[in-house]
């Protein structure tokens, strides 16, 4: 496998995508192409001696060579002629967030015939949006917590008690996500919530809630799952924590608990894998309390492909890179519009 | 309005979307631009006047002039340099199932950054994929036929008696749906849904029910709903018949229903719209059966636009074309970069 690496992205998490990018350049051996997508719009070959952060913030990446996407891949202004973007055999879409997690990456990548590692228009669309999210993981019978979706024009009133914990109901990273205490502070965190999204949802916040974090895919081999982790025992991670975690190279200890709930764990994390991200590298973070597992977010693309919960990273990479869903091929034969021609006569065809 | 007809596509649905397109270009008098999109993926601008079925057919649209997306819109190629494709302010989606409905012109037009009537990725994904459309539809409280998923690689067993009616998940136009009236029949009706999709819909078939198409669009100016249809009541319509549905452009008569069933179908209607098919024009297909509404199928962008069912097609366009969703623009201002960087000193950057 011959990654490339595409991060950026018009996205709230544009910044912590390139940290991810450059988490992984130290965690990968191989060689890796890094293809930035700037916030308009445009693809940027980045030499890899050049991936630092500074490198993006300055606008420095803009004396890189422009890319363009065309059928099979990426093209670079030639000389005389465009020449194909080479050394790549599969895109990992590491675009966390927005366009990496919306649908738009994946549906480039699958217009333009570019094989690629990451949820797919269905899985993107799902897990980006928690109420979806919710209403997959009823669908295939995992629990969540209870939850309310809000419009920014309509009532505020909550169906919970205090305390609560409100989110914008599209994005990740804990931006823009509040936990709320009394009724005096819900307007504001409602009103900050709202600035990233028309939907905001609100579920009860469970005090000391046990968390479990597991990631993995299925690949022609078989599953492959990664180790537990128990996240830090913080409320929840900010913004800030959470952008330190998308730079995390790491290793992990393994979670101390009992064999009978990580079996329940993995087989949890198999169901709400299931088809769906076939070709995605997802974390699930679940919460576990009275003795029942609750989905809480699906990620498909971790904070740097969670490469630190895995023993062998880039052999599961590789792996997954092989396993690929293949699109059905369709080619409209025009059976129907002969048919209807050669009734009326070849001259006609169908304007009248 | 300066619409241009964006049609064809990989899909089942393609010669459909051809035909279609040839409806509108009857009953929009405004001139129009056409866009087909080949079945490789290549954009190309068809003039007017040639229109015609066999134009396709015959594979003759590759002299016309070839496209490329670019930020937008599209450009021709020149004799020196490329020029921008002009003539329109927005662009119709009317690639009927596949790539039109299942997200990825969506994403195109939103990452290229041209203005587009029809479904927006959401909006796609679940009103393509028909559990996805029965799981919203349970989420905002509207009824559906009970159902069940097969899975090509699982069993065959029924939850329900016969007959049944089975459904590729994910297509739209009645390919690969049959009636199944006994078990003896259901292995090759399976068989033949599962040749268009790996997941397969069961639901009890319903002898007589009434049906009741409706088709519109929230606009700045309020909500246009189109006339009531019941439509032919033939089993149901099959590919061909339906093919010839998509060349409708007559208007049809108005269902003479009760008045309150009426006021509870376009509320329903508008229900099923939400916020979610903002920017779209739509047709709900509904059920009726012992007092209860319910919801078979939601068209995201119904054959020839359903234009038949409006007393002003043409007005009810413009209005949506200046209603469209504008997507919140998102810039990264490398606050959290700046923030390492200027913490580690600023020739290091991130890299270590």
């Amino acid at each position: 496998m011959k990654p490339a690496i595409l991060f950026g992205g018009a996205s709230y998490e544009h910044e912590i995508s390139i940290v991810s990018a450059i988490a992984l350049k130290k965690v990968l051996k191989t060689p890796l192409t890094f293809i930035f997508l700037d916030a308009e719009g445009g693809f940027w070959h980045i030499p890899a001696e050049k991936m630092r952060s500074n490198h993006f913030s300055s606008g420095d990446y803009r004396k890189d060579d422009p890319l363009t996407l065309v059928k099979g891949g990426f093209e670079k202004r030639g000389f005389l002629k465009a020449k194909p973007l080479e050394g790549f055999d599969t895109v990992l879409n590491l675009v966390h967030g927005g366009q990496g997690e919306d649908g738009t990456i994946a549906s480039l990548m699958e217009f333009f015939a570019i094989p690629y590692i990451g949820p797919r228009k269905e899985a993107s669309v799902i897990s980006y949006n928690k109420w979806l999210t919710k209403l997959y993981a009823e669908g295939i019978g995992v629990q969540t917590v209870e939850y309310q979706v809000l419009h920014i024009d309509g009532d505020r009133n909550l169906d919970f008690d205090f305390p609560v914990i409100v989110k914008p109901l599209r994005l990740g990273s804990s931006i823009g996500v509040s936990i709320v205490r009394k009724r005096e502070e819900l307007d504001f965190a409602l009103d900050v919530a709202f600035e990233f999204d028309d939907d905001v949802l609100v579920e009860p916040f469970i005090e000391g809630i046990e968390e479990f974090n597991i990631a993995g895919c299925k690949t022609d081999e078989g599953w492959i799952l990664s180790r537990i982790e128990a996240p830090q025992k913080k409320e929840f991670l900010d913004f800030d924590q959470k952008y330190l975690d998308f730079a995390r190279t790491e290793g992990v200890q393994e979670a101390k608990i009992d064999p009978t709930l990580q079996k329940d764990l993995e087989e949890t994390f198999e169901k709400v894998y299931g088809t769906l991200f076939e070709g995605a590298l997802i974390r699930c973070d679940f919460f576990f309390a009275s003795g029942e597992i609750l989905l809480n977010e699906i990620n498909p693309i971790p904070g740097s492909m969670a490469n630190y919960l895995f023993d062998d990273f880039a052999g599961t990479l590789s792996k997954l890179a092989r396993s690929l869903p293949r699109p059905r091929s369709i080619r409209p034969d025009y059976a129907y519009i002969n048919r209807v021609q050669s009734a009326k006569g070849p001259k006609t065809g169908m304007q009248d």
